[in-house]
């Protein structure tokens, strides 16, 4: 695995205060269960809120803590005073997302000025040992946003 | 643009049911306001629960109901006894997401027995009129799922 | 559909002779039919060399011009001085990609100052009638970078 | 890793005679260094005739090789009878594409009875030891198809 330096050595009380301000992350009962340089691991509880018509994880939750927890791994490698955006992302949904948890680990793959791609996997079932979902994303670094 | 014909004749009390049980939509506060064959418009009004941390729609909400309008547009084509799984899909997120509501477009690109092409756009802004998201989606026929 | 302005007068000089430097489009036998702001198409007729396993185009050829096509609908609007690069694409293949003849239609969804979201649809088979492929593209503008 | 289990026992043959059909792939002058239940690693060398028109890889050479790389991979685990097709795929260009030589790894995430997930990461530069490209790709098998 690759590993980073971080260009704000505050990057961790940025990251935790601007994801603490995501209502949606809240919404979905997601918490913040690993941070470091390029890496940000979400994990969210089953809930039935939560539902697809099959009683599972519907896939906008999924693809919701996939796409947070890239976002965030992109951000720890932002300079001071830029914050993110999701420009786009793919996932594919390799099996049913069942509980009692998800959890994403979003991955930093090419760090870069204005453009962070990064990957991210979410992990569902007994354990969490099974593969739910993988997805990229383009994530940008905008100067002035307030994250 | 294309025009499709049902494979079931009851196509629009087994959409409006399936849809009725994503809890998940109740969440976001999703409305089906248009239903035709390969065709299905999710809403959702803006309120704070679907925030990012800069005060637009999260972008998971955003491919939420993007992924759930299309996978409508597909079902409303599947034979009775088909429900509906998301395989996969891409979104490309063109302007920040901004209330007071957005509405996702579904629509089928290309029908298959297994395997059902459709894209969604998603539109918010004053009047739902800016262009915020365009996905890709593959959606799965799965024979014997209750939908 | 969209009108742009573009913002380099002599743009289509520009990007015919970017184009006429892609060797690889050379190789794939491609050629520039249609060229507007934001708009450009290239067609390709069928030969041995770009098939693949069962006799169809290669998915590859598919995949090529269609992000030749976008790219070049993105330059057409970027300024002078910068140059276009292909950031990521999605492609869904919709139906084989026969012959005689592949056009790919590679036009630009949202503008900006460094990203540039495209579309770019490729059609086949009998009079180009069947939709064989759609994708969606994010291009770079990268200033000093030779166009 | 994951380790598979090829269903057909003669898989090794079948996927070198059908890639051995692949025309556009001698176009590109690529060969097959690895073979492996789910996994296929395809090279190419850099020549003129590949090239965009800043005199990198086209990114349509890019992902050609990664498609049939994930293809070969997919291929390599169907059982006797079924061909492949690539139903769709997306791919982040990571860095410029190049030589003296690109290898694409194509690996099997998910194999399934209908539907086939795969990852192609290529690789250039001095020593193959620069990260180009990482894309997603989903392959269909069809039953009856020569492959």
């Amino acid at each position: 695995m690759n590993s980073f330096e971080p260009r704000d050595p505050d990057f961790e009380s940025r990251v935790r205060a601007s994801f603490a301000r995501q209502d949606f992350m809240v919404t979905l009962g997601a918490e913040m269960v690993h941070l470091a340089p390029g890496e940000v691991d979400l994990a969210a509880d089953f809930k039935e809120s939560l539902r697809q018509q099959h009683g599972f994880f519907h896939a906008g939750v999924t693809s919701s803590i996939a796409d947070s927890a890239a976002g965030y791994a992109a951000l720890s490698l932002f300079p001071p005073g830029f914050g993110v955006l999701t420009s786009e992302f793919k996932i594919n949904l390799l099996n049913p997302a069942m509980g009692p948890r998800l959890i994403a680990k979003g991955r930093v793959l090419k760090p870069g000025k204005l453009l962070c791609v990064c990957r991210s996997d979410v992990y569902g079932g007994a354990e969490c040992a099974t593969h739910v979902a993988t997805g990229l994303f383009t994530m940008v670094a905008r100067e002035g946003l307030d994250d």
